[in-house]
């Protein structure tokens, strides 16, 4: 039983067949090279997380159309019933008092009630009672996506362009950097690195999870290396760049942390790929002592030297 | 001591004597058939968890109902002091007058307040302070519960209908398959499947929690296929399709994950009955690769095929 | 420095010396019987924790009062500026514009705004506008008061009034039950129990864990019976219903659960003192099947039965 | 591979070299004394978290200059479009004119809407249609930001301000209090406690996490004595007070906790420098009875008494 049973890491849940040529199966960005298609509507519909996630451009737009939609639909109404029906009104043309109908309709569901204008006899009356509540409903959601789309822990963990393989105490290592541009503390970080690469003479794909050299820490507050030992243990061990290619590598990350200014958990991912990886290189450092405080250079996260590999 | 003490799985808190017959502890939709009487009405109720979680229709008819009800509430009030401490009114019947009263009332709830109507003397006014402060505080009620409503994480994980019985390496297995329909991405996947089983010539009923495969993944972008080998340490070695009904067994599934777009554990329950296993079938490989993008057609996640079982 | 390490549970922070006589440490509600006294104000103070926790009635009065006072601080500045700066007034005498203004003032923080009375000149203009800034603000408090009031996940854990000391097995068990009165599922719940007992001839304390016979469960859906075997291991072991007395026996309960309806983690806590312990009673099975339905009857919850003690 | 590998603690990733001289890391009321420098503007940015984290006066005045200017730009729009577009206005002067189109503004923005002053025509209405759904949107996002700000967990756990050198059973130890002051309950509070120093004849600083008598509790309703037992496998052992300067020694305490008022886990950080710390000094007792009831006195937190050391 035991030999059968796999670690617990990610092969995307695709099998060991899914992703069988030179592809990325996990983009840069944290999102995956995956799609799900013939989803029934209602399974995937998620009302909620479609508005928190949407772009505020989308988002925005979304808003003031649905306002000058709702406006024109109960402007409809109101000229249906009879613009003689609020009172104050002063357009003469039909569009003129198609037109007072309408801020009316948006002073009631704004709950701005000037009341130059004011709805007079039942239906007109039952109509603004309706709108207004209507109004009051709809901000309410606004409230909730709003607060919804801002409080949403977002980690913006920005990781190195590049991986490098350096020289790492007497053998070699895999190593790139990340760290938190943001002023909100991450801790209990976890990294935790795996490799995809194709088996040879085979569709199939292996993966692996590559030792590290620390894969916690309690506190973030700097620049992080992330340092897998070429070892004899390595599933890269003893693999030259070519190989790299040849096996089509993909180097996954997740982390894992601890958002103390939200109080829950964020992740991120990122991935490389052989052309990410630049060979005898080396992480410059970028701490630096300024008048008693350390300052972090961001900058130059990316900033490498040539070194001789072992 | 130590062979007394149980393994930390369900049965259900009920002893082991519950459920001694052909019937579902867990239905498919992940509730218990499990029901609680004679609770005390206040240890039972949970005034917000109830509105959070009725049904949009309902939710819908209680606001609507409660306003139609303050309003009519507010109305009374303002026709007891008198219609003539509210200025600007032309109602001449008293229905009509009544009327007035009920759509200033609902100007006021709203903060709308149009201010055709407005209240006059010190009765009035002050009726009318006091309900656009329950106004504004139903309102930031209403405001908490639609948020609460939209932002409750709901998981809708798909589960295949059927379970199958399959050939697994040189051995069989018993299998279903899951995906999540949605966009929000969960990591941290744990499953855990466990087996309830009537005892032989007893009305006492056994749990058994079933060796996975597999029971932890870090993402879940993809259809997964839950695996169980049916190896010689498995409560199913050896039994067969009847022993499946005259045992009447019942598969209990439960998965925990992290729910990156609400930053919250999200979990989900299924069962499976012996009617809803499949002997000899096999799942269908149901990604694709489709301009260099995997693709997973969701809608094949019950489509099966014949397999000789080992 | 093995031996000096202490197990991690709960002596409350007090060391061994502090609850030296017959008194309670935990409330059975859950709540601490101890007192912190000279705190600072500004580190005690907690804005949002006080008005979140507060009573139902003190939050809705310290809403009314706040509403009540802002308003008149409010209304005399206008009276202060002039009611003649206020158009529409109607009061004659000094108290009648009083009124005006106190109701104006409502009128504005509620940003109901009829406009029968409404500001006129630079000083009431500027009041009134900084007036309906701070009910926008005052109310957005409010929304999120509520809202935090409401969502704030209570666990209402219901425990048996009593435990009691039962056969079980070939030997006899120190019991209790629990159950969740609430619709809300609760899941991967923990029990811990401790006991606290006088040192002998000494004023210390001791603090045990005791051994149960399962502290974990998936799910929990019905009626929870907790079992401490009193074994041979057992901090109870041998002793008799008088020993409990003489040692000042507290017995601590905490739960810790997941709330499904909530997506967070729930604590419950409770104690048992041997006054509150019966000797040879077992607990009443409380489950039932009646049309295919497990039900249980929760008021049942502290029937109990004579049982011969092995 | 294991010699390689480092113990999950903090060097605040700065690598071994980062804080060489005497200098602190981790200030005494939590924050690092680390900078980053050079970070795109886009990256750094997160509007949510830095008006949600910003000091009550700056947000205030954020809000009250943001109400101010925009009301200015509308009233700008307003005058631009010309007052005889909004109905009542009295004022004669163009700056009485700017005024009522200042207020009128307001009166929209708040969705107050007295109606003294009402827009008239095509763009007006449309200006004040559009100002009113801003206003709705901006209260929206305040709410969402005042929810944000009080609900945030802030855990104010109070440190002793010194630590302590005393006797611990027959060798001594490291010592410091702490003590929730707030009336939330502390749950499954776990410490971590390591010391930073000077490698000898070196730059470096090494990292060693010290054993604690008890690292976590589950309850913490009293005051909680921090005890590192000075052994032979202690980084201290057998280093006196002119060591711990001459190493320029930093201990870095993180606490951990679940906040059962908000559901969520909160974290603390210390840290003590030699110059905090007292030799011979053990802490006083600080707890009593009182009417049946334990009282602890937080304001002797910080009192200790002459102790012979062994």
């Amino acid at each position: 039983m035991a030999k059968r049973k796999k670690d617990s890491f990610s092969d995307f849940g695709l099998g060991e067949k899914s992703s069988s040529e030179g592809y990325r199966a996990l983009n840069k960005d944290g999102s995956f090279n995956i799609e799900k298609i013939n989803i029934p509507f209602f399974e995937r519909l998620n009302f909620f997380h479609t508005l928190v996630t949407m772009k505020w451009s989308h988002f925005f737009g979304f808003i003031i159309l649905g306002y000058f939609i709702v406006n024109l639909f109960f402007a409809t109404i109101y000229a249906l019933i009879g613009v003689e029906n609020l009172t104050g009104t002063r357009g003469m043309t039909p569009f003129e008092q198609f037109m007072e109908a309408f801020f009316f309709s948006a002073q009631t569901i704004t709950t701005l009630g000037y009341g130059r204008v004011a709805p007079l006899g039942l239906p007109a009356n039952i109509v603004a009672a309706t709108e207004s509540l209507l109004g009051l409903l709809s901000f309410a959601l606004a409230t909730g996506l709003l607060y919804g789309r801002f409080s949403k822990p977002v980690s913006k963990i920005k990781y190195s362009d590049k991986a490098v393989i350096a020289p790492y105490h007497d053998i070699n290592g895999f190593m790139f950097r990340l760290i938190n541009p943001q002023k909100n503390e991450l801790l209990d970080v976890e990294v935790n690195v795996s490799v995809s690469m194709k088996r040879k003479n085979s569709e199939l794909r292996d993966f692996h999870i590559l030792e590290l050299e620390r894969d916690k820490v309690r506190f973030f507050p700097s620049m992080w290396t992330i340092v897998h030992p070429i070892d004899a243990n390595s599933p890269l061990f003893n693999l030259d760049e070519r190989s790299y290619y040849a096996k089509d590598f993909e180097f996954i990350v997740m982390l894992k942390a601890f958002d103390e200014s939200s109080g829950q958990m964020v992740y991120s991912r990122s991935s490389y790929k052989p052309e990410e990886i630049e060979w005898g290189q080396k992480f410059v450092y970028a701490a630096q002592r300024l008048n008693g405080k350390t300052t972090i250079d961001v900058s130059r996260i990316n900033e490498s030297e040539a070194a001789q590999l072992n």
